[in-house]
Protein backbone atom coordinates (compact mmCIF):
# COMPACT_ATOMS: atom_id res chain seq x y z
CA UNK A 1 0.00 0.00 0.00
CA UNK A 2 1.23 3.30 -1.19
CA UNK A 3 2.55 5.38 2.38
CA UNK A 4 0.84 8.75 1.75
CA UNK A 5 3.90 10.63 2.24
CA UNK A 6 6.34 9.07 -0.70
CA UNK A 7 5.65 10.01 -4.12
CA UNK A 8 7.35 9.90 -7.26
CA UNK A 9 7.04 12.11 -9.81
CA UNK A 10 8.02 10.35 -13.21
CA UNK A 11 6.86 8.56 -16.72
CA UNK A 12 6.69 5.36 -17.05
CA UNK A 13 9.24 4.96 -19.91
CA UNK A 14 12.20 6.42 -18.67
CA UNK A 15 14.75 4.46 -17.13
CA UNK A 16 15.72 6.90 -14.57
CA UNK A 17 12.39 6.95 -13.50
CA UNK A 18 12.56 3.34 -13.25
CA UNK A 19 15.46 2.94 -11.06
CA UNK A 20 13.55 4.61 -8.51
CA UNK A 21 10.82 2.22 -9.10
CA UNK A 22 13.09 -0.78 -8.60
CA UNK A 23 14.56 0.90 -5.34
CA UNK A 24 11.31 1.61 -3.59
CA UNK A 25 9.68 -2.26 -4.87
CA UNK A 26 13.05 -4.07 -3.78
CA UNK A 27 12.15 -2.21 -0.41
CA UNK A 28 8.97 -3.08 -0.40
CA UNK A 29 7.98 0.92 -0.11
CA UNK A 30 4.09 1.54 -1.45
CA UNK A 31 4.14 5.17 -3.21
CA UNK A 32 2.15 7.11 -5.12
CA UNK A 33 3.16 7.57 -8.69
CA UNK A 34 1.97 11.24 -10.35
CA UNK A 35 2.50 10.98 -13.74
CA UNK A 36 4.22 13.59 -15.96
CA UNK A 37 2.61 14.08 -19.56
CA UNK A 38 4.88 14.00 -22.64
CA UNK A 39 5.65 17.18 -23.81
CA UNK A 40 4.62 19.43 -20.97
CA UNK A 41 5.72 19.66 -17.52
CA UNK A 42 3.48 19.80 -14.22
CA UNK A 43 3.81 22.81 -12.01
CA UNK A 44 4.64 20.14 -8.89
CA UNK A 45 7.27 19.10 -11.51
CA UNK A 46 8.90 23.25 -12.17
CA UNK A 47 8.52 23.95 -8.15
CA UNK A 48 10.66 20.76 -6.96
CA UNK A 49 13.16 20.50 -9.75
CA UNK A 50 13.54 24.04 -10.46
CA UNK A 51 17.40 23.44 -12.03
CA UNK A 52 16.70 20.64 -14.25
CA UNK A 53 12.59 20.66 -14.69
CA UNK A 54 13.10 16.77 -15.03
CA UNK A 55 12.24 13.56 -13.60
CA UNK A 56 12.37 11.99 -11.77
CA UNK A 57 11.44 13.88 -8.61
CA UNK A 58 10.80 11.71 -5.11
CA UNK A 59 8.96 13.37 -2.84
CA UNK A 60 9.21 12.44 0.84
CA UNK A 61 7.45 14.01 3.77
CA UNK A 62 6.94 16.97 1.18
CA UNK A 63 10.58 17.13 0.91
CA UNK A 64 12.01 16.94 -3.11
CA UNK A 65 14.79 14.86 -4.06
CA UNK A 66 15.78 14.96 -7.84
CA UNK A 67 18.36 13.10 -9.81
CA UNK A 68 18.04 8.56 -10.18
CA UNK A 69 21.30 7.95 -8.44
CA UNK A 70 20.80 10.27 -5.83
CA UNK A 71 17.56 9.38 -4.91
CA UNK A 72 18.35 5.37 -5.12
CA UNK A 73 21.14 6.23 -2.57
CA UNK A 74 18.49 7.92 -0.54
CA UNK A 75 15.89 5.15 -0.68
CA UNK A 76 18.66 2.60 0.96
CA UNK A 77 19.69 5.14 3.32
CA UNK A 78 16.68 5.64 4.97
CA UNK A 79 14.27 2.72 4.18
CA UNK A 80 16.17 -0.66 5.91
CA UNK A 81 13.28 -3.01 5.10
CA UNK A 82 14.65 -5.08 2.64
CA UNK A 83 18.43 -6.07 1.32
CA UNK A 84 21.18 -2.95 1.26
CA UNK A 85 21.39 -1.54 -2.05
CA UNK A 86 24.60 -0.20 -2.10
CA UNK A 87 27.52 -2.41 -1.02
CA UNK A 88 28.74 -2.48 2.86
CA UNK A 89 32.91 -1.68 2.28
CA UNK A 90 33.79 1.33 1.14
CA UNK A 91 35.95 0.07 -1.82
CA UNK A 92 32.75 -2.01 -3.30
CA UNK A 93 30.72 1.25 -3.15
CA UNK A 94 33.46 3.38 -4.83
CA UNK A 95 33.75 0.18 -7.64
CA UNK A 96 29.73 0.38 -7.90
CA UNK A 97 29.46 4.08 -7.92
CA UNK A 98 32.24 4.48 -10.28
CA UNK A 99 30.41 2.00 -12.72
CA UNK A 100 27.60 3.45 -12.61
CA UNK A 101 28.52 6.85 -13.38
CA UNK A 102 30.55 5.00 -16.33
CA UNK A 103 27.18 3.71 -17.53
CA UNK A 104 25.36 7.10 -17.66
CA UNK A 105 28.13 9.27 -18.63
CA UNK A 106 29.65 7.00 -21.48
CA UNK A 107 27.71 3.66 -22.09
CA UNK A 108 23.92 5.40 -22.12
CA UNK A 109 24.93 7.93 -24.68
CA UNK A 110 26.36 6.07 -26.62
CA UNK A 111 23.31 3.43 -27.38
CA UNK A 112 21.23 6.78 -27.51
CA UNK A 113 22.94 7.96 -30.51
CA UNK A 114 22.68 4.60 -31.94
CA UNK A 115 18.96 5.24 -31.92
CA UNK A 116 19.35 8.60 -33.42
CA UNK A 117 21.92 8.26 -36.06
CA UNK A 118 21.38 8.32 -39.99
CA UNK A 119 21.62 5.34 -42.09
CA UNK A 120 23.80 2.67 -41.30
CA UNK A 121 26.96 4.44 -41.29
CA UNK A 122 26.80 6.59 -38.57
CA UNK A 123 25.33 3.70 -36.39
CA UNK A 124 28.84 2.45 -36.54
CA UNK A 125 30.86 4.18 -34.05
CA UNK A 126 28.42 4.21 -31.25
CA UNK A 127 27.76 0.64 -31.92
CA UNK A 128 31.33 -0.34 -31.59
CA UNK A 129 31.26 1.74 -28.29
CA UNK A 130 28.29 0.19 -26.23
CA UNK A 131 29.74 -3.33 -27.45
CA UNK A 132 33.26 -2.60 -25.66
CA UNK A 133 31.28 -1.18 -22.90
CA UNK A 134 29.28 -4.40 -22.60
CA UNK A 135 33.16 -6.15 -22.74
CA UNK A 136 33.88 -4.36 -19.92
CA UNK A 137 30.84 -4.59 -17.65
CA UNK A 138 31.26 -8.25 -18.13
CA UNK A 139 34.10 -7.91 -16.66
CA UNK A 140 33.07 -5.73 -13.93
CA UNK A 141 30.19 -8.10 -13.04
CA UNK A 142 32.81 -11.05 -12.59
CA UNK A 143 34.85 -8.26 -10.18
CA UNK A 144 31.55 -7.48 -8.24
CA UNK A 145 29.00 -10.45 -8.20
CA UNK A 146 32.14 -12.84 -6.79
CA UNK A 147 29.98 -15.82 -8.43
CA UNK A 148 26.61 -14.66 -7.17
CA UNK A 149 23.82 -13.68 -9.37
CA UNK A 150 23.75 -9.66 -9.36
CA UNK A 151 26.39 -6.80 -9.13
CA UNK A 152 25.18 -6.28 -5.50
CA UNK A 153 25.67 -10.30 -4.70
CA UNK A 154 22.60 -12.13 -3.62
CA UNK A 155 20.16 -9.44 -4.62
CA UNK A 156 19.85 -6.43 -7.05
CA UNK A 157 21.64 -3.69 -5.51
CA UNK A 158 22.82 -0.38 -6.93
CA UNK A 159 25.05 -1.26 -9.50
CA UNK A 160 22.40 -3.85 -10.75
CA UNK A 161 19.64 -1.08 -10.79
CA UNK A 162 21.87 1.35 -12.57
CA UNK A 163 22.72 -0.75 -15.66
CA UNK A 164 19.54 -2.78 -15.33
CA UNK A 165 17.13 0.62 -15.78
CA UNK A 166 18.53 0.73 -19.27
CA UNK A 167 18.16 -3.43 -20.51
CA UNK A 168 14.14 -2.28 -22.01
CA UNK A 169 16.17 0.49 -24.53
CA UNK A 170 18.79 -1.91 -24.76
CA UNK A 171 16.48 -4.46 -26.22
CA UNK A 172 14.77 -1.62 -28.44
CA UNK A 173 17.88 -0.21 -29.85
CA UNK A 174 18.78 -3.80 -30.73
CA UNK A 175 15.04 -3.71 -32.55
CA UNK A 176 15.51 -0.46 -34.25
CA UNK A 177 19.34 -1.29 -35.62
CA UNK A 178 18.72 -4.64 -36.47
CA UNK A 179 21.46 -5.96 -34.43
CA UNK A 180 22.73 -7.99 -31.56
CA UNK A 181 24.76 -6.19 -29.10
CA UNK A 182 24.12 -8.00 -25.65
CA UNK A 183 25.78 -11.18 -27.00
CA UNK A 184 25.80 -14.61 -25.76
CA UNK A 185 29.25 -15.34 -27.12
CA UNK A 186 31.26 -12.16 -26.13
CA UNK A 187 29.00 -11.55 -22.89
CA UNK A 188 27.57 -14.58 -21.47
CA UNK A 189 27.72 -13.36 -17.73
CA UNK A 190 25.50 -10.39 -18.67
CA UNK A 191 23.26 -11.80 -20.43
CA UNK A 192 22.59 -14.53 -17.71
CA UNK A 193 22.26 -11.47 -15.21
CA UNK A 194 19.88 -9.57 -17.48
CA UNK A 195 17.36 -12.70 -17.76
CA UNK A 196 17.65 -12.79 -14.11
CA UNK A 197 17.18 -9.01 -13.56
CA UNK A 198 14.18 -8.82 -15.71
CA UNK A 199 12.48 -11.16 -14.32
CA UNK A 200 13.10 -10.58 -10.94
CA UNK A 201 9.54 -9.32 -8.75
CA UNK A 202 10.91 -5.81 -8.17
CA UNK A 203 11.74 -5.35 -12.07
CA UNK A 204 9.47 -7.01 -14.02
CA UNK A 205 6.03 -5.07 -13.93
CA UNK A 206 7.66 -2.54 -13.93
CA UNK A 207 10.36 -2.45 -17.24
CA UNK A 208 8.41 -1.10 -20.12
CA UNK A 209 7.37 -3.57 -23.43
CA UNK A 210 10.09 -3.47 -25.89
CA UNK A 211 7.51 -2.82 -28.68
CA UNK A 212 6.36 0.35 -26.82
CA UNK A 213 9.97 1.71 -26.51
CA UNK A 214 10.28 1.65 -29.81
CA UNK A 215 7.32 3.30 -30.74
CA UNK A 216 8.80 5.91 -28.38
CA UNK A 217 11.98 6.16 -30.03
CA UNK A 218 10.15 6.72 -33.43
CA UNK A 219 8.57 9.59 -32.08
CA UNK A 220 11.66 11.12 -30.13
CA UNK A 221 13.69 10.38 -33.45
CA UNK A 222 10.91 12.14 -35.53
CA UNK A 223 10.86 15.45 -32.77
CA UNK A 224 14.99 15.61 -32.71
CA UNK A 225 15.14 15.51 -36.33
CA UNK A 226 12.39 18.61 -36.92
CA UNK A 227 14.98 20.59 -34.22
CA UNK A 228 17.93 19.89 -35.78
CA UNK A 229 19.94 22.70 -37.52
CA UNK A 230 19.81 21.28 -41.41
CA UNK B 1 54.43 12.09 7.72
CA UNK B 2 52.90 9.78 4.13
CA UNK B 3 51.22 6.35 5.00
CA UNK B 4 53.05 4.07 2.55
CA UNK B 5 49.80 2.78 1.31
CA UNK B 6 48.08 6.09 0.54
CA UNK B 7 49.20 7.11 -2.94
CA UNK B 8 47.82 10.18 -4.98
CA UNK B 9 48.11 10.09 -8.80
CA UNK B 10 48.09 13.76 -10.07
CA UNK B 11 48.81 17.04 -11.38
CA UNK B 12 48.64 19.99 -9.03
CA UNK B 13 46.76 22.60 -10.90
CA UNK B 14 43.82 20.10 -11.37
CA UNK B 15 40.87 21.10 -9.29
CA UNK B 16 39.81 17.42 -9.37
CA UNK B 17 43.54 16.63 -7.97
CA UNK B 18 43.12 19.14 -5.34
CA UNK B 19 39.76 17.50 -4.32
CA UNK B 20 41.22 14.73 -2.97
CA UNK B 21 44.49 16.64 -1.49
CA UNK B 22 41.78 18.64 0.44
CA UNK B 23 39.87 15.94 1.57
CA UNK B 24 42.79 14.04 3.05
CA UNK B 25 44.19 17.20 4.62
CA UNK B 26 40.98 17.56 6.52
CA UNK B 27 41.42 13.71 7.80
CA UNK B 28 45.03 14.51 8.76
CA UNK B 29 45.89 11.47 5.64
CA UNK B 30 49.40 11.64 4.76
CA UNK B 31 50.30 10.49 1.16
CA UNK B 32 52.97 9.88 -1.14
CA UNK B 33 52.19 11.99 -4.22
CA UNK B 34 53.10 10.82 -8.07
CA UNK B 35 53.03 13.61 -10.19
CA UNK B 36 52.02 12.82 -13.90
CA UNK B 37 53.69 15.24 -16.45
CA UNK B 38 51.30 17.71 -18.50
CA UNK B 39 51.09 15.45 -21.78
CA UNK B 40 52.35 12.16 -21.45
CA UNK B 41 50.63 9.63 -19.48
CA UNK B 42 52.80 6.87 -17.03
CA UNK B 43 52.26 3.57 -16.95
CA UNK B 44 50.96 3.09 -13.49
CA UNK B 45 48.10 5.80 -14.51
CA UNK B 46 47.20 3.65 -17.88
CA UNK B 47 47.07 0.34 -15.52
CA UNK B 48 44.83 2.08 -12.82
CA UNK B 49 42.46 4.22 -14.56
CA UNK B 50 41.99 2.18 -17.82
CA UNK B 51 38.68 3.47 -18.63
CA UNK B 52 39.36 7.05 -18.49
CA UNK B 53 43.27 7.07 -18.58
CA UNK B 54 42.56 10.61 -16.50
CA UNK B 55 44.09 12.01 -12.85
CA UNK B 56 43.10 11.73 -10.06
CA UNK B 57 44.05 8.66 -9.11
CA UNK B 58 43.73 7.15 -5.69
CA UNK B 59 45.67 4.47 -4.24
CA UNK B 60 45.11 2.63 -1.32
CA UNK B 61 46.51 -0.57 -0.26
CA UNK B 62 46.94 -1.33 -3.92
CA UNK B 63 43.75 -1.01 -4.57
CA UNK B 64 43.24 2.05 -7.11
CA UNK B 65 39.77 3.99 -7.07
CA UNK B 66 38.96 6.77 -9.80
CA UNK B 67 36.88 9.81 -9.70
CA UNK B 68 36.97 12.90 -7.56
CA UNK B 69 34.04 12.91 -5.85
CA UNK B 70 33.75 9.34 -5.04
CA UNK B 71 37.43 9.09 -4.20
CA UNK B 72 36.22 11.81 -1.13
CA UNK B 73 33.16 9.60 -0.38
CA UNK B 74 35.94 7.07 0.09
CA UNK B 75 38.07 9.02 2.13
CA UNK B 76 35.00 10.20 4.42
CA UNK B 77 34.20 6.36 5.02
CA UNK B 78 37.51 5.17 5.51
CA UNK B 79 39.40 7.86 8.02
CA UNK B 80 37.36 8.61 10.49
CA UNK B 81 39.72 11.08 12.50
CA UNK B 82 39.04 14.51 11.43
CA UNK B 83 35.57 15.69 10.92
CA UNK B 84 32.93 14.06 8.72
CA UNK B 85 32.69 15.34 5.02
CA UNK B 86 29.19 14.05 3.91
CA UNK B 87 26.29 15.47 6.22
CA UNK B 88 25.24 12.69 8.59
CA UNK B 89 21.59 13.10 7.34
CA UNK B 90 20.12 11.25 4.47
CA UNK B 91 18.31 14.25 2.94
CA UNK B 92 21.18 16.49 3.96
CA UNK B 93 23.51 14.32 2.17
CA UNK B 94 21.15 13.97 -1.20
CA UNK B 95 21.38 17.86 -1.26
CA UNK B 96 24.70 17.95 -1.24
CA UNK B 97 25.34 15.16 -3.92
CA UNK B 98 22.62 16.97 -5.87
CA UNK B 99 24.55 20.65 -5.96
CA UNK B 100 28.07 18.63 -6.50
CA UNK B 101 27.17 16.99 -9.70
CA UNK B 102 25.23 20.45 -10.71
CA UNK B 103 28.69 22.28 -10.02
CA UNK B 104 30.59 19.33 -12.06
CA UNK B 105 27.83 19.22 -14.88
CA UNK B 106 26.51 22.47 -15.19
CA UNK B 107 28.34 25.16 -13.54
CA UNK B 108 32.47 24.75 -14.30
CA UNK B 109 32.01 23.13 -18.00
CA UNK B 110 30.17 27.18 -18.55
CA UNK B 111 33.05 28.58 -16.17
CA UNK B 112 35.08 26.57 -18.93
CA UNK B 113 33.74 27.86 -21.67
CA UNK B 114 34.33 31.65 -20.80
CA UNK B 115 38.27 30.91 -21.08
CA UNK B 116 38.10 29.15 -24.23
CA UNK B 117 35.74 31.38 -26.37
CA UNK B 118 36.80 33.49 -28.91
CA UNK B 119 36.52 37.36 -28.74
CA UNK B 120 34.03 39.14 -26.02
CA UNK B 121 30.51 37.99 -27.63
CA UNK B 122 31.40 34.20 -27.52
CA UNK B 123 32.16 34.57 -23.95
CA UNK B 124 28.53 36.30 -23.31
CA UNK B 125 26.22 32.95 -22.91
CA UNK B 126 28.53 31.30 -20.13
CA UNK B 127 29.70 34.13 -18.54
CA UNK B 128 25.70 34.50 -17.83
CA UNK B 129 25.61 30.98 -17.18
CA UNK B 130 28.15 31.01 -14.55
CA UNK B 131 27.03 34.19 -12.70
CA UNK B 132 23.08 32.61 -12.49
CA UNK B 133 25.09 29.52 -11.48
CA UNK B 134 26.73 31.49 -7.97
CA UNK B 135 23.32 33.01 -7.52
CA UNK B 136 21.87 29.39 -7.14
CA UNK B 137 25.17 27.87 -4.99
CA UNK B 138 24.44 31.38 -2.96
CA UNK B 139 20.94 30.44 -1.15
CA UNK B 140 22.21 26.72 -1.16
CA UNK B 141 24.88 28.23 0.60
CA UNK B 142 22.14 29.82 2.72
CA UNK B 143 20.28 26.37 3.41
CA UNK B 144 22.92 23.75 3.80
CA UNK B 145 25.27 26.01 5.63
CA UNK B 146 22.32 27.02 8.76
CA UNK B 147 24.37 29.69 9.56
CA UNK B 148 27.31 28.32 10.15
CA UNK B 149 30.76 29.22 8.06
CA UNK B 150 30.69 26.50 5.42
CA UNK B 151 28.51 24.11 3.41
CA UNK B 152 29.23 21.24 5.50
CA UNK B 153 28.42 23.45 8.97
CA UNK B 154 31.11 24.21 11.32
CA UNK B 155 33.92 22.70 8.95
CA UNK B 156 34.67 22.31 5.44
CA UNK B 157 32.56 19.60 3.77
CA UNK B 158 31.82 17.63 0.96
CA UNK B 159 30.17 20.14 -1.07
CA UNK B 160 32.66 23.14 -0.09
CA UNK B 161 35.54 20.24 -1.58
CA UNK B 162 33.60 20.37 -4.51
CA UNK B 163 32.57 23.59 -5.19
CA UNK B 164 35.96 25.14 -3.72
CA UNK B 165 38.12 22.87 -5.82
CA UNK B 166 37.07 25.49 -8.79
CA UNK B 167 37.90 28.62 -7.05
CA UNK B 168 41.50 29.18 -8.50
CA UNK B 169 40.14 28.51 -11.35
CA UNK B 170 37.41 30.91 -11.12
CA UNK B 171 39.74 33.71 -10.01
CA UNK B 172 42.05 32.92 -13.08
CA UNK B 173 39.04 33.34 -15.30
CA UNK B 174 38.60 36.41 -13.57
CA UNK B 175 41.80 38.09 -14.74
CA UNK B 176 41.69 36.39 -18.34
CA UNK B 177 38.10 37.77 -19.34
CA UNK B 178 38.83 40.77 -17.11
CA UNK B 179 35.45 40.26 -15.28
CA UNK B 180 34.07 39.84 -11.94
CA UNK B 181 32.33 36.68 -11.29
CA UNK B 182 32.37 36.37 -7.96
CA UNK B 183 30.47 39.83 -6.77
CA UNK B 184 30.33 41.05 -3.07
CA UNK B 185 26.81 43.06 -4.51
CA UNK B 186 25.10 40.01 -5.80
CA UNK B 187 26.24 37.18 -3.49
CA UNK B 188 28.00 38.59 -0.85
CA UNK B 189 27.71 35.11 1.59
CA UNK B 190 29.54 33.00 -1.11
CA UNK B 191 32.14 35.70 -1.05
CA UNK B 192 32.94 35.30 2.45
CA UNK B 193 32.70 31.40 2.22
CA UNK B 194 35.00 31.44 -0.50
CA UNK B 195 37.72 33.45 1.74
CA UNK B 196 37.07 31.19 4.46
CA UNK B 197 37.79 28.65 2.55
CA UNK B 198 40.58 29.58 0.59
CA UNK B 199 42.30 30.21 3.68
CA UNK B 200 41.85 27.39 5.58
CA UNK B 201 44.99 25.34 6.73
CA UNK B 202 43.91 22.10 4.95
CA UNK B 203 43.58 24.52 1.43
CA UNK B 204 45.65 27.36 1.66
CA UNK B 205 48.96 25.48 0.71
CA UNK B 206 47.29 23.28 -2.01
CA UNK B 207 45.51 25.68 -4.33
CA UNK B 208 47.03 26.65 -7.07
CA UNK B 209 47.87 30.45 -6.90
CA UNK B 210 46.33 32.22 -9.71
CA UNK B 211 49.08 33.20 -11.99
CA UNK B 212 50.08 30.03 -12.48
CA UNK B 213 46.52 29.02 -13.84
CA UNK B 214 46.84 31.77 -15.80
CA UNK B 215 49.78 30.63 -17.52
CA UNK B 216 48.19 27.08 -17.86
CA UNK B 217 44.77 28.51 -19.18
CA UNK B 218 47.04 30.25 -22.37
CA UNK B 219 48.71 26.91 -23.29
CA UNK B 220 45.37 24.75 -22.97
CA UNK B 221 43.81 27.42 -25.42
CA UNK B 222 46.61 27.33 -27.64
CA UNK B 223 46.41 23.49 -27.65
CA UNK B 224 42.39 23.48 -27.79
CA UNK B 225 42.87 26.08 -30.75
CA UNK B 226 45.49 24.02 -33.12
CA UNK B 227 43.21 21.18 -32.94
CA UNK B 228 39.53 22.46 -33.30
CA UNK B 229 38.52 22.16 -36.70
CA UNK B 230 38.55 25.43 -39.32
Amino acid sequence: MAQTDVKLLGMRPSPFVNRVQYALNIKSVGYEFLEEKFGSKSKLLLQSNPIHKKVPVFIHADKPICESLIIVQYIDEVWSSGPSLLPSDPYDRAIASFWAAYIDDKWYPALKEIRLAEGDEGKLVPMGQVVEGLALLEAAFLSCSKGKSFFGGDSIGYLDIAFGSFLGWLKATEKIACVKLLDEAKTPHLVGWADRFCSHDAVKDVMPKTEMLVEIANILKAKFRASAPN
